[in-house]
């Protein structure tokens, strides 16, 4: 069976995105997956990245630089227990699958707490690994989302823009940097301001998506596919 | 004299974004302007969304609800203090200016949980007040940042693309639709891998900058300025 890795950020399992989570560990293990879930706000995930993910000592005291911090560290074994546990799940997975409320047009700063500490240079890049090339090929990512404001509110031409140019960000400069390839995202628009009905369609469709979730092909992940 | 507030995401005073700080505070003291840091790092600033956010009792605590819940305690004065202590530097600033590293296509996650727990509904915006009536109204603000990857690779048709596609979510996204106008952004490219020569060049043009920031238009904040 494939393994899965959810990471998921929201503070109330009886919310909309808890019941996907739900929905999205029992399909896939119905299925055969393994799946794995990293639900940070339980963790209490660490979102800042400090000389604290550094165990020993640093490269240069003098003047501390993260990213060569922890790329120095990545290499000799040295990073804190918490971000190594969080590589070894991104390492197993062929899926990686992010749950989480649009805030701000973008992640919660606990998930993007996540990809900072986490994706570390290294482990899922290199100098000239990057993109086509990153780390992690070989491996699925799916952003799924609820949001705030309606589809309609997230269209071209409209005042919050199409919303592919959100993803840019994270699928683009995150997941395809590191050489992660992407399915569509799966966006559920405004839960809190619809029908039960209409929230109970919303739930079927990510069930019956996960269903043929195996079939799909990533999708082309260039400047084209976000601002055409 | 002008407020400024100036929101600090480096870990490091020595880093190339500690100079770019220790340039604006002293250049804009200069200018008369009475100047407020907010060092995240050093604050050791809470970027997770979560319960702690609310003083006492909760408007619903059979479903926690983080926007519901920071709108009704913003109401009745009962966010906890660290948010309402921003809040107060935010509320009395002509000038918001956020100093930072780009990481991963966006905001350091530190800065990221600033925007999540400062910018609440009944603070920042309501129901029907975004975007151009958005509750900030009369304020500017200026994206202040360092990358990894060169002006070259920034550039439309280039690999990480045009790094305008990278600022709408922080400033249309965030700024734009709490009301706040926009300075053009202030980018240094790859500090860290060009001569030291060309990095005095890049903290001389910033405190020129300076000198005559009172007297720029705000940019049009608008799909066409980041995606034409």
């Amino acid at each position: 069976g494939k393994k899965v890795l959810i990471v998921y950020a929201h503070q109330e399992p009886k919310s909309f995105n808890g019941s996907l989570l739900k929905i999205a560990v029992e399909e896939l293990t119905k299925q055969g997956c393994s799946v794995t879930v990293s639900d940070l706000y339980a963790m209490q995930f660490e979102p800042r990245a400090t000389r604290n993910d550094i165990v020993g000592r640093l490269h240069n005291s003098e003047a501390f630089n993260y990213g060569v911090e922890t790329w120095e560290a990545y290499k000799r074994g040295g990073l804190s227990r918490d971000v190594v546990e969080e590589q070894k799940k991104v390492q197993e997975a062929d899926l990686l699958i992010f749950q989480f409320p649009l805030f701000w047009f973008n992640m919660p700063a606990i998930l993007k707490g996540w990809m900072d500490r986490v994706l570390v240079q290294g482990f899922a890049y290199d100098l000239s690994k990057a993109y086509d090339g990153g780390l992690l090929q070989g491996k699925l990512s799916l952003f799924s989302f609820t949001t705030g404001g309606s589809q309609e509110m997230y269209s071209k031409g409209s005042i919050s823009g199409d919303i592919r140019y959100v993803l840019w960000p994270m699928q683009h400069g995150i997941m395809h940097f590191c050489g992660v390839k992407v399915l569509e995202p799966h966006i559920c628009y405004a839960p809190e301001n619809v029908s039960e009905e209409k929230r109970k369609e919303m739930l079927t469709a990510w069930t019956q998506r996960l269903k043929t979730l195996w079939k799909e092909e990533p999708i082309d992940c260039s400047p084209e596919w976000y601002f055409k």
